[in-house]
């Protein structure tokens, strides 16, 4: 139904081709966009051989828009599972039909669970990973099983936690630390692993669980990393002060497991 | 990972073979369940070839946990695509180890998109459908197009709708009316129409529009109709007063659109 809908306001493709056959030299922008998706059934952010990555799906869209190969830049790439409701991703091209023509260009050719809400045209130096100061995830648990229609963006704990113990544990890790015991870098040692946490909150409400966090940037599966620490403290088997040690221990431990995707949302980017 | 943390919490299978071994006619007793289910990927409720209903996934479970052969019967069945908050069904079966455990293991063996909420037993003269006094269904609509996360629980309208058209339209179908105008059926003209729709309200929030109906029973695709005929009264192709004309009528007509099925609760049956 939904797609049959789509389909039905589906600018005439003729029109589209119109619109991009101007001179691409004479006006080429960068565009910076916002976007929403539900990354239940994508392969996450980054490109993949499969094409069924969120960047995957923008980039043939654009590139249907345009008649052009169009590269986009996000923020930071996202893991298959985890979504978004404000990432962000740069492009140049030139495009003179006004954001609002634009988005809905973009609406009609990619899949309900991806959502562009904004498009603005930006400085040319403007870098939508390079340029971003800071970053707000949060992750959604469930004290119990989280209901039908919750399922796909909660972790389900099965049973209640110790919500005071995860907030104590929350404060040892605030601030600017090496959060390298926190990753799951394969890469290079050398790679500088020091961020500012500006704010790790748990807040609950019922059965339900909200974490906030807020950095300057965060490390492969750094949230999620933190997500499974604070997760092992309200189940009892780390203490918050084994939380600090293991941050300043700057080694990964098998003590830290990594939260399951689908709790996680990337809110906001900062710039 | 859901997946997974469920087979985690698995009940050892030889614990509930050694609980249902109690000879059945001891104390068999009728179950009154309340089920939430996400409807998206499930044939609609009612039992299929191909198993992929809603009713087969709660059967097999059931004939896993009892060994035997349980039959459920609902208030009512629910299109595919449709959800549902507080759906009902009963089954007679010997269960002695309190509905706690009962919902516990119906858990265990369910796909997470469907739960079972409360289980209690009930007088053997309880029947989920012959003893239903009334329902509340809710459908969602989306002025413009709805976010990535209520992509499959609302109908995107795609632009604004005249909501107070739409509300004055709602008043000309309350009451006890043949409603044989606004259903899909394809049985023998016999079958009784009259149902007493006693509210059908239209509530606006922002871009999202609530519709909820109450009524002593709904006959076959009866909400969706209604919905679908408030829409177009919304979008201006039907005023008001053609609705009451449309009842009146107690004729299908092609004025009349069947809403699609995903923006559709069932909220609450009443005994």
């Amino acid at each position: 139904m939904i797609r049959s809908e789509r389909l039905a306001a589906l600018i005439a493709p003729t029109k589209l081709a119109l619109m991009s056959r101007q001179p691409p030299s004479q006006s080429i922008r960068r565009w910076k966009c916002v976007v929403a998706y539900d990354g239940t059934t994508f392969a996450g952010w980054q490109s993949q051989p499969g094409g069924n990555a969120i960047q995957d799906k923008i980039e043939k869209r654009l590139n249907e828009i345009f008649s052009a190969d169009i590269r986009i830049y996000a923020s930071g790439r996202t893991d298959a599972g985890v979504h978004a409701h404000g990432q962000i991703f740069h492009f140049d091209a030139a495009w003179s039909h006004g954001s609002e023509k634009l988005i809905a260009a973009l609406r009609i050719g990619l899949p309900a669970e991806i959502q562009v809400k904004s498009a603005r045209p930006v400085d040319a130096d403007f870098h939508a990973r390079f340029s971003a100061k800071g970053k707000i995830y949060q992750y959604h648990l469930c004290q119990g099983h989280a209901d039908p229609f919750d399922v796909l963006y909660t972790w389900s704990l099965g049973h209640s936690v110790d919500v005071v113990a995860m907030q104590e544990a929350a404060r040892e890790l605030v601030g600017k630390h090496d959060f390298r015991a926190f990753t799951a870098l394969n890469g290079p040692e050398k790679e500088d692993t020091v961020r500012t946490l500006r704010r790790l909150t748990v807040t609950q409400r019922g059965r339900r669980i909200t974490i906030a966090a807020e950095a300057d940037g965060f490390l492969y599966k750094m949230v999620r990393s933190l997500i499974g620490a604070l997760v092992s403290v309200g189940r009892g088997k780390l203490k918050p002060s084994d939380v600090g040690d293991i941050l300043r221990s700057q080694k990964r431990t098998s003590l830290v497991k990594t939260a399951p995707p689908q709790g996680l949302f990337l809110m906001k980017v900062f710039y």
